[in-house]
């Protein structure tokens, strides 16, 4: 049967799992570093993985555009092409091609768009949506729908839901089942319970291996995002992975995994090293800042990355100044690890049953806060 | 004793020797990567080492304006700081605020110049120079001399020259001598075989522990490059290392061997790796070109470093040309690793007597015409 989940320990609704698929094991909670174009930014597939990192995301709108579906599927899928043999999740192309506000043409077949790259027009649907994921060979698949924007009026979200319901249908049933590989359906609904609770109900029933939340981290901020969280996780099946599109910074992943979410996946830790940002156990640093100048200690006292081993904040500060390509790869490492490092002890919180003291203790300090 | 040189096997002018310094032992004939900005731009320290070199080359003038000389000497000098424990050689800083052609202005006790950075005034004189060197915690210290430009009349060359040799002379009396530490005077006098003479005889005078030939490679040609060093190396002694400056292509190098030269510097193998541009050993391939968009072969097959050994055209043309930084990367690993392959077939040659036939038969390859 297509990919295999079960929950090994709950703490109230935090849940620490496993899901089983053709291309290996993930270990729930779990954050999926951004690999937009085949690459996650700035870093070798294998640190990646020896960040802790079980599951990469891929973006169906870059990859369709360039190299191209077809090619990356003569060239052996996307796991070989960008020599990773993990699980892969590709994204629909819908919320990329959505933001492309000026570019785009939405009907109830699908999508006409212009690329970012030449101009040339692009047809997106549920069926060739998924026939590209395909191509791909994405061992998650996800299911084209419209994000909704935000905010939104309860008519405008509700004809946006059932659009994207009616585009869900069409993604399953185009949908090639495979051993190892699975289908996720995507609640939208904006802020408004019975609009999320109508498009949980309607995926149940059409059935999907997992289930993600969609239209948040739009702009509706944290207590929004967790007042969604709290009316929808209800409504989703306990024995299927959750799924937080675009989330987000440490304290919003701990506070949703608090609410029973699963699986997560943003750019921050990536684009924010590329800015000179560095996440600690004390809150972000920018690196860029002259009190690090002769700074001889690590980035973080408490990390034990690679990074972090061996080069000081005076280097790092040097390297952002300077903007060295180094720099960008070095903190684009230490953040990626501290994101599999939060998930590690998210997980080991889980099993001890004392989440609710690790989420208190440790989310305002991750802010900077405490 | 300063450092210490050996010859281990002679074959015709090349030679195969060892130097031995207080960071450590280089294998001659030497490429040594440079590293602009206390970094090898877009490589990690490990991996400058895992490609073979076994000294890099750090850049005064950009060090001194950023971090500056006793910023680095307070954080433990430069293989602290950058995290590079192997020798490294330093250069005068004369090259570059020479080149500052607008902003500089050189007088007999030295130059006065403007910061690329932040238009700032700053001094070098022979002194400040050593000073920097020293500061920085260079293995081996070149001399402060000016560049003479090309094409330089006689009697140009010749003023350059000589106001070179009376820096030469201060830069010696200005270094402090220490074990396994060294200072390397530089032979200029443009194309002319009297000037080069004199140059050469006047630092053999002084006694310097390497002997530089610099002035080359500043758009005289190859040929032109060769027969100065022809009438240049044998008016150097033979039991000192000598380093051709700035120099250069695969072909350069080997014809500079050949005329008895021991150590290289240049900027191509990186900064070509930043402009999609591959060295292999069937000369240079750009993978911008869209002919390897779907090419599953490595980007050299006679090559065993770690790029080749897993990645394929197709997806560094990918990466090439959506202007991914693991493109870059990739590329200057590679191009590192075909520089140092080519040092060590280099000493393997010379050792078993066969250099030139290993000339003839790799130099027109290389240049991609054999």
């Amino acid at each position: 049967m297509t990919i295999g989940f079960e929950i090994l320990a709950q703490d109230a609704s935090a849940r620490r799992g496993r899901i089983q698929t053709a291309h290996g094991t993930i270990e729930t909670p779990a954050f999926m570093p951004v690999g937009t174009a085949g690459t996650v930014k700035a870093m070798r597939p294998e640190d990646v993985k020896a960040s802790g990192a079980d599951i990469i995301l891929g973006n169906t709108y870059h990859l369709m555009l360039r190299p191209g579906a077809e090619r990356v599927s003569k060239l052996g899928g996307l796991h070989k092409f960008m020599r990773w043999p993990g699980p892969i999740l590709t994204d629909s192309g819908g919320f990329q091609v959505m933001s492309l506000s000026e570019l785009r043409k939405i009907k109830e077949d699908g999508v006409r768009f212009r690329s970012h790259i030449d101009g040339s027009y692009h047809d997106l649907s549920p069926e060739r949506s998924i026939e590209i994921q395909d191509l791909l060979d994405a061992t998650i698949t996800m299911a084209f729908d419209e994000c909704t924007p935000y905010p939104a009026e309860h008519e405008v979200a509700a004809k946006s839901m059932q659009l994207s319901m009616r585009w869900a249908r069409r993604s399953r049933d185009a949908f090639r089942q495979r051993e190892g590989y699975g289908l996720f359906g995507i609640v939208q609904g904006s802020i408004y319970p019975d609009l999320r609770a109508e498009s949980a109900e309607n995926l149940k029933e059409i059935g999907f291996e997992g289930y993600a939340i969609g239209g948040l981290a739009v702009g509706e901020g944290q207590e929004q995002m967790f007042e969604t969280l709290d009316f929808t996780t209800p409504h989703l099946p306990i024995n299927r992975p959750r799924y937080l599109m675009g989330v987000g910074k440490p304290a919003d992943i701990i506070g949703a995994v608090a609410r029973g979410v699963d699986m997560f996946d943003c750019v921050l830790p990536t684009r924010s090293g590329r800015t000179g940002q560095a996440w600690t156990w004390n809150g972000p640093i920018n690196l860029r800042n002259s009190r690090f100048k002769d700074d001889q200690t690590p980035l973080d006292e408490r990390c034990n990355c690679p990074v972090c081993s061996k080069y000081d904040r005076a280097y790092l500060h040097h390297l952002t100044k300077a903007e060295e390509v180094l720099g960008l790869m070095l903190l684009t490492e230490h953040n990626l690890f501290h994101y599999q490092d939060l998930m590690r002890q998210i997980r080991e919180a889980i099993v001890a049953n004392s989440f609710s003291d690790f989420q208190a203790t440790v989310s305002l300090r991750l802010e900077g806060k405490g």
